[in-house]
């Protein structure tokens, strides 16, 4: 079978610290055909070799088992990722910058090739296969070390101008709120991530007012992370729920602010802390209400766990790519 | 000529205190045909009469001026409207609820109806005939009393799942900032409106900092309002121009959380203080780099001033109404 011909599509989802890649069958519904996950190198020459390198391995594999090509890879990248598949800035990849992902690609796959946001991914996989089916206008918020988002509207995802649509991580929501990283204070992210809650839970620490999630963290309480707050309320710690409490609201702040913003239909919520499931969800359902305009006025929109769970990225860019091939 | 028939477009915007109707023919570029301008009633009911008297005697006057019918008519609420057309919730219209414009409309009129929030219209308006032509992702704000939205997406309005897209003004930007009608604290047009720009001069008053500014407003600091700003920044007076110059930050704050959001490709400005021209737009465009996330990363967007004043929401209901029938 001639390279770049074939039914099949691979999916990449490129983190921080890992490289997830996965074939689906773009007509069949249902789990991935085949997964393999590396480590993520270091420095975009790497990257590049080590996507090359898993994406033709998954079609090779896939032409061995199944006796089919693959004709597309897509690609989820973490940052801003232009309309050519371009990674222009991605703050967890140190050394990547304007890095020209699809062009490379391209050549060096001989197959169709798209490369998108990572979150835009997931919200593609999820509105595919996962969470929002037949959900018209949704939004997915990723709560990982960061916040992530993909945006579908009137069932298409919605890229923007540039590309850039989507990063409401970074929307001011305090302006004299803690430093964030991106030289701004008080974006969204610094409390509503997975760094937020651990900033959330040292601050009730540094009170005196968490002592079980500073014991899990091995007692001092500049070692608290977020998953300690989690495991200790997933014990029942009431202090942990407090700060899941408070945790939840800030979650529940920006998501009103999208809704204002956008009026989904669904609002999935995925990344690491959707792990935590109604530890995470149902302090952030709680107080939504409060936080979004006119709640009295509007229907409610569901807040809903992801369904795809780690794959929603890799899928979603498998059946981007299939899609715009 | 039978009603309802008819190549022309009438278009209404309902405003507080004032509905303003134009005719316009959607295949020929230019001014309004025809406009006319009365004042809003209080209560559903007087409203819906005004607005059935003011497109009629419009209709009337477009057939015997230009031999032409109208065959759609379209009308820009301020609010929340659903798609069905209904103004669910109108803050500024009081005693208005849940009322079925487009249906009562078309029941009355015997033509295509179609309603939108107004500012949505004002968006459609612009990127028609006014700033945004041609520019397939665009945001329109609009700085009045408060601040409403438009939002176009691959070149059509974005509506959402209910209707009720484009509601940043009640994003929270400083929940412990000063309380909002709307319940929430810190909303985004308690600082970035004419509301806002009344409130943030009066800080400054109180601390002596305003000392024209309050002269303007009669003698009085709890007096001062948005255009007591305006007008003593015109003479260029340097306290007036310091308030200008925050008031700009909290506009660009705003401005920026939405280009994070929606990354369009031009942000236009209009509503009551776009009127003030440079005096705002200067120091928003100033404030913009430093408060979007990774400006170095991204193309500038521009922001710019509407170029249909108060005649954007009626034309682009006007054009809805056309391209919908």
């Amino acid at each position: 079978m001639p390279d770049g011909v074939g039914r099949l599509a691979c999916g990449l989802d490129l983190g921080g610290t890992k490289l997830l890649g996965v074939v689906v069958d773009p007509d069949v519904p249902g789990a991935p055909l085949l997964e393999e996950k590396v480590a993520t190198p270091a420095g975009g020459e790497a990257v590049l070799e080590e996507v090359v390198a898993l994406a033709s391995r998954l079609c090779e594999r896939a032409a061995d088992q199944f006796g089919e090509g693959v004709g597309a890879v897509g690609l989820g990248a973490p940052g801003l990722v232009d309309r050519r598949g371009t990674l222009r800035y991605g703050p967890n990849l140190p050394g990547v910058v304007d890095l020209a992902l699809a062009d490379l690609l391209r050549t060096r796959l001989e197959r169709a090739v798209s490369v998108d946001n990572d979150a835009t991914c997931a919200a593609w996989g999820e509105h595919e296969r996962g969470a929002s089916r037949g959900i018209d206008h949704s939004v997915l918020v990723t709560l990982g070390t960061g916040i992530g988002a993909g945006i579908t509207v009137k069932g298409a995802v919605l890229r923007g101008a540039n590309g850039f649509a989507g990063e409401p991580g970074h929307m001011v929501v305090d302006p004299s709120g803690p430093l964030c990283p991106c030289g701004r204070r008080g974006c969204w992210e610094r409390y509503a991530s997975g760094s937020g809650l651990g900033w959330l839970a040292r601050e009730s620490a540094q009170a005196g007012l968490a002592a079980r999630v500073v014991e899990l963290a091995g007692g001092e309480p500049e070692d608290v992370r977020g998953e300690h707050v989690t495991a200790a309320a997933a014990e029942g710690d009431a202090e942990a729920l407090a700060v899941l409490k408070r945790f939840g609201w800030w979650v529940a702040l920006g998501i009103a602010n999208l809704v204002n913003v956008l009026d989904p239909g669904m609002v999935v919520i995925g990344g690491g802390l959707a792990e935590a499931g109604g530890l995470v969800l149902d302090p952030t359902r709680s107080a939504y209400r409060q936080l979004v305009f006119a709640a009295d006025h509007r229907p409610d929109v569901p807040i809903v766990l992801a369904h795809l769970g780690g794959h929603a990225g890799a899928v979603g860019a498998a059946l981007l790519a299939a899609a715009r091939r």
